[in-house]
């Protein structure tokens, strides 16, 4: 594979990495409980939609700032990167959101650390239900993040990094009483692999990924179309050098591979 | 009516509808009660705000995201859009309104379901105190919503996403107590007709009519006047078609049509 | 004055006058007591920083969106608008101020409007004290302003609105316990004249009055002078026709004057 | 040094005093203990992103607005300034912080002072996991700073003031059950001299020293790489007079020396 062979690619691919990490590490660390009460779930949300925030204002030119499984996938449904990109991005992500919590995990007491802020159902939310919710705050975050890099737009968008910040700490506002709110399957998968605890794991796959995939869909197919051929398509996703150089999804404005003609 | 045969029109109350699905949806399900105590007024404020933000982002360059009867009739009054358009708009609005609290009652456990967020009035306040109050909250929120989506400005207005959430946010943190904060008729009917109450139900619709179109009244005639001959205006109501593109109001900067002449 | 003969200048007069009583209802109304338990600092700080954020937002082409005495003279003493047009803005911020607080006496119960979030101090806080703390408070604010208004910068500076609103948040955040926080006289007066609670209400003149004006002049003589003679000044001051319009102090980017010549 | 005889780094030299003295008086100040009960972490988080902010937006085009020795020290090995100006910084940075905490002290009645938001480790947290989170707070704060004003960039990056602020609230968010989040050692030291409360003081040099180093290094070598020769990066760290009007690190899009010659 030709993207193999450029070092932005790498960066590209460290940059989901370190994302992950911090995106983890901050976002768990922010929703661990130090003192008793009720969870302060507008603290946890803002800290989840900040850290976001950073890191797509951080590293959103490097690598498009996924840091989510379910947003690298919904790209990939969408064709607007190569399979063989997809598969690193999610490898970095899911070990780098384990990275993020075993630093959690080393640097918190052993008395606070809790179940490292490991997504759980509300006991009497169902299977369904907490498979619909999380379908539905993925849903709402991949149509604003494919509406917020859409090259196709240049209005008053103001912030990237804000829009996707903002549109993820609304999901933990909502969610956070049924499932915890995962929307990202290496947040979900980073405290259960350190804490072994995988009851209903599955849930914050199937349900990120399906919403995710469908919010993409909804976007690119019905509310506004990109016209692009099945031969287009299937040509991104294999990878094949376009002759302009492939652009992965990225907060607009700011071309990747120009730097690797600098290099 | 010429619009009715273009895909961008159907795609536009398509999106109506679903924006003001995930409106109620996340809007209602941040204000459900899941702990005891006073409510959190912040955190119910900050989730209707970030919501209407994130369709703003994800929908503004499709229909201008008005997810609200009372914006379209603003803008109808201001001229801005056919009749035939806002029909269709706040159709599409009220249904979406209740599909998103139809799928709020169907993922949330019996017990935590409460009144679905229903608006209600605060026992000491009265009618006419209601009225004024969700007069007052549509007014500051349309008269946003006229100045951010002015074409005639080209300033540095930031996102129109964050403008228009953060006037809801402010509506919420004055008007909680008051009213329940409507200022959005879809919102205020949807768990009303699934909880079938509707004591005091139509002071959810007068006030945010009268202040939404005294908001608009007092931006594009008083405020900041549009020079529009009475022609004009009426061409535009019956939706003719115009020699340029007729672009309803949407955030400036990326126009409407232009993606119907790519179909 | 030529001023009082453009109807774009009756318009920004009104506009201030509007701005301050919304800025002033929906201020105070969010700072009310509904509820026992200490007062909620970050919703009340929010408030006022998000009804600021949405004038601005909504006036600030119209009449530069001080709805602040404070904001009006340091504009003043810094050259920026002519003394004619400073007398009115103010009388229009008083009168308004006062009109938003009457509004909020109307639609609140008699039992809930308390001292109509009069501003007071803490008690062990001393005169000195809280004219030093209205002093900074208002100084970082105008300090903002006027950094945030610089026609002569054009990076990237996002929305004005926000910028303008976060200050007043983080001037809420930080002052409320000392003296309430003022920074805007027109918000002190109102409560104060409906309540005739005027027991060390000269504080929240001198201070906010004293930190603008070192606010303002710190920026514009010091940190980023303008280079402007004292006839250029006078002139401005007298509010003599310039040769091309003059422009008060308003978000850049939006030419007042352009209204003018469209009417 | 041709610097010191131009005014522009004499003015950008007080901006940092002065962007120092605001920033720990109202971030200290609004993490003060009024009343009873566990922190409010959102507020004080809030208080310090936001007064970051302000400054930024109201400094940054005169000094770049570092007003943290870590973030001066970081674009120090950046060579993105020279060491004569990194020095004159850091030091108007450590004395504006202590005045701020001067006038924090002479304005808080005395019972109510407490240690004035003094930085101190949770009980349970050993030294090694205090250091490795202030590297991380710190990391991800410079690391976003790098990229916000990374002059190659070009795209919706939105706010630079609002990037650099939330960050520093995620920060807190974050650090303030570990450390008390420092991110800053003038804020951490402003405190210390005049509680005379040096205990693991160094945390908080250390920390954030190594942290802003490896997120400035991170950014500038591995991510996003600086194509620069080792005797450009001596010439500007020596602050030999560019052919070119050397820019310090700030905000992209106003140029500083510009009003230098202005005078």
């Amino acid at each position: 594979m030709w993207e193999a062979r450029s070092s932005s690619f790498w960066r590209a691919v460290f940059a989901e990495f370190f994302g992950t990490m911090i995106y983890v590490l901050f976002g768990l660390g922010a929703a661990l409980r130090w003192v008793a009460g009720p969870h302060n779930v507008l603290q946890v949300a803002l800290a989840f939609g900040l850290v976001a925030a950073t890191m797509v204002q951080a590293l959103g030119h490097i690598s498009g700032a996924h840091i989510n499984p379910a947003v690298t996938v919904a790209f990939l449904l969408g064709s607007q990167l190569s399979l063989f990109r997809a598969v690193f991005y999610v490898a970095a992500q899911v070990l780098g959101g384990v990275a993020g919590a075993a630093v959690l995990y080393g640097v918190t007491p052993a008395a606070l650390r809790g179940n490292l802020a490991l997504n759980t159902m509300h006991p009497s939310v169902s299977l369904g239900q907490a498979v619909t919710v999380e379908i539905f705050l993925t849903l709402q975050f991949v149509l604003c993040i494919f509406a917020t890099y859409d090259e196709r737009r240049n209005g008053r968008m103001g912030s990237v990094a804000l829009a996707v910040g903002f549109s993820l700490t609304l999901g933990h506002l909502f969610g956070m009483y049924y499932t915890g709110t995962g929307m990202n399957p290496a947040r979900s998968f980073a405290p259960a692999i350190i804490t072994r605890s995988f009851t209903n794991h599955w849930v914050y796959w199937v349900g990120p990924m399906i919403g995710g995939a469908f919010g993409g869909f909804l976007y690119d197919f019905i509310l506004f179309p990109r016209m692009r051929g099945i031969s287009e398509r299937l040509s991104i996703l294999k990878g094949e050098r376009p002759d302009e150089p492939e652009s992965p999804p990225e907060p607009p404005g700011e071309p990747i591979e120009l730097k690797t003609q600098a290099l």
